[in-house]
């Protein structure tokens, strides 16, 4: 069987499956989340010893530490699937809910339900319990989805696939609505970004280099997570000691977070007052600042920054610091370089902050607040298959209700059109 | 100025001018819709001179009489784009609403903010009417426009765009809010679809061969309207009275739109006692019907339908009819045939209405009403941009909401990520 016939295939069962878990009810779709983290819990050698021929052969081909780590499952990250599908078999079911319900002049009744996508096909890198993160949202949401893990993964992605596989005969849906590819050829993912007809919307989960390949290339909306070059400003008028507590978390809470600040803003009139604490603060948690030429002039231990600085995102202990005139200049900056993931303002004036929050075009804007806190679990999402940084359908986190759709339902009593 | 770095200057102009209208209050944009009504209303002379110069070009390359019909203006039809302008006026301004306030266990206050979606490409073929239609949508949600038109309409385009951009002016905002391209080069459709740094989303109007191309060729999320094969379902536990008068009305009162129906399902149960009174009624009417089998038994006039009926836009008086055994049947044929469009179900079984509308997977579902209710103005959208059979962002009839986002808003007193 060619690739492409075999993707075709998956294309065809997952949409026929998709019919199926979009009308299941909700009990049956919590009973097949159970089961399957009981297939998980009751499968734990078997994970384990594939899981262990996927680390060999990551070490026989020079995987990094990093990545190695990233790939294994130990008993511990078992117990993590398996809370994580007992959390979503909680989390409230989006589908079915009609809202908006309006009488129009001509007698019908109008309003949108909310149904699922159809067919989701997410493509990840090497952390394998990202199967059962992607697969437990998706079959919550009424979707079937298509998986296509890393191939360093492809032992212990297999293994899950049987647990998952059994999870659903067990409460009798078919095994289809999550389908895990058995190949790791790179054509498949060629064909699985280029079926409209069988899949509804891709999410790419890896490096932004993995994420712009599959957003060029694919003849199906992808749901894009680039990076997150995240901004504080800190206003003329911030509390100062607000200002501090924001910018020290943004930055040093943790580096290697999108939702991590790399870039801080400084009004000019506060910027003698403030900066030296600041790089105190800064310097003793060991993070490099690099600075325009005001700020340099106020912290010395900061190096130039250059033009490419305010496009960064470092991911690490590193810190663009520019002083700004004033509200207007730090909206352009953070419009111009930003990459619209999160920004916060810190301030004690409601006219500069509700300017901020409307006119900086990110998926999050905040008001004295951490840029930390742009995450599915602090936004109450319960869960996250991503956050976008997209404008389109779904933007910053996306939990349960981002993969789903609404469609317009009309109720009337044999009205026709005059 | 080669075709690229026209469509790039276009682009960058776009997206700073997207910043300024994006922040304008809801009575400015007002005032320039009605200051573009008026700029319209002054130049009629020009304006029909321009377009007797299309009309020329179009006789000379032999257009036919129905595509001259749509590229002709006349005074009627500059009333009703003034007119137009002044129903946008009247739309509420979806930008700025602050919804789904709630408080979070870390002390944040979040919500989420309706937000232009930026620049929006529009790209449509010969009415002129359409530039300032696109237009007035998307000054009023906020958004900075690029429009193509057809190369047929070239010079009314232009006329009109001198009037958008003097109603611009008139009012203090940047004329670049809504650009006209002003070459009928091809090329500069591949630009504008490959420009995702200028342009979030683009809106192709037209026939299917269009927008496929466009779909295909695209960098930037596409709101598609392909075809509308509508289905009516006239279950077993119908309302006869109410049965003919949806399938009549879904069928023939309007043929060349894409909310009318184009195949009918009949339950077997009452079919012979329908379809007899059915079909004299759309005989009267020249409706050409094509059958199953079973249909073809009751209907003595119904030619034999072929597999490729039942994926028909006919647009047209013709109608494909299939007897089904019931429910389940008339559900799977539509998910299978269908262009996810409108399907109605005329029943007075409520559980059976639940399910066709909960099961069907479509951009509108209906009860007992004429598929020809799924339209922005039926639905009171005020006006719409099109008619989307996507899933993603927006599904079908697309009004102003459908060129918004929503962002999330934070508002916070200091708080930080423990």
């Amino acid at each position: 069987m060619t690739i492409k016939s075999y993707m075709q295939s998956v294309g065809t069962q997952a949409r026929e499956a998709s019919r199926v878990i979009a009308a299941a009810k909700t009990s049956l779709k919590n009973q097949a989340l159970l089961a399957i983290a009981d297939a998980l819990n009751n499968d734990r050698a078997n994970l384990l010893a594939a899981n262990a021929v996927d680390m060999e052969n990551g070490r026989n081909n020079g995987l990094d530490a990093a990545l190695l780590d990233r790939l294994e499952l130990n008993e511990e990250r078992i117990d993590g699937m398996i809370e994580g599908l007992q959390q979503v078999a909680e989390l409230p079911d989006p589908i079915g809910e009609v809202t908006d319900l309006q009488d129009r002049p001509s007698g019908i009744k109008l309003g949108k339900m909310r149904v699922p996508l159809g067919v989701v096909g997410i493509i990840y890198e090497s952390r394998p319990n990202v199967t059962i993160d992607a697969a437990s949202l998706c079959l919550k949401s009424g979707n079937a989805t298509i998986l296509r893990g890393g191939s360093e993964a492809i032992a212990s992605n297999q293994a899950i696939a049987a647990c998952i596989s059994r999870g659903l005969q067990a409460v009798g849906l078919p095994e289809n609505v999550v389908q895990v590819i058995n190949t790791t050829d790179r054509a498949a993912v060629g064909e699985l970004i280029t079926m409209p007809d069988y899949v509804d919307v891709i999410v790419p989960r890896g490096g932004k280099g993995l994420i712009e390949r599959i957003s060029a290339d694919a003849r199906v909306p992808v749901i894009k997570h680039l990076d997150g070059n995240c901004h504080v400003y800190i206003d003329q008028d911030a509390n100062l000691h607000k200002a501090l507590a924001i910018a020290v978390n943004a930055k040093t809470h943790r580096y290697g977070v999108c939702n991590a600040m790399e870039s801080l803003l400084v009004a000019e009139s506060v910027a003698d007052q403030l900066l030296p604490e600041l790089a105190a603060l800064y310097t003793e948690k060991g993070v490099e600042l690099r600075g325009c030429e005001k700020t340099c002039a106020i912290i010395k231990e900061a190096k130039q920054a250059t033009e490419q600085d305010w496009y960064e995102e470092y991911l690490a202990p590193v810190l663009a610091i520019k002083v700004v005139a004033g509200l207007d200049q730090a909206i352009e900056h953070i419009n111009r370089f930003s990459s619209q993931h999160t920004e916060s303002i810190v301030t004690e004036n409601a006219a500069s902050a509700a300017r901020f929050m409307r006119e900086v075009d990110s998926s999050s804007v905040m008001h004295n607040a951490s840029t930390r806190f742009a995450d599915g679990f602090e936004y109450g999402l319960g869960a996250e298959i991503g956050i976008s940084t997209d404008k389109i359908h779904a933007r910053g986190p996306v939990g349960l209700e981002g993969l789903t759709s609404q469609k317009w339902v009309v109720y009337g009593d044999g009205q026709i059109r005059q």
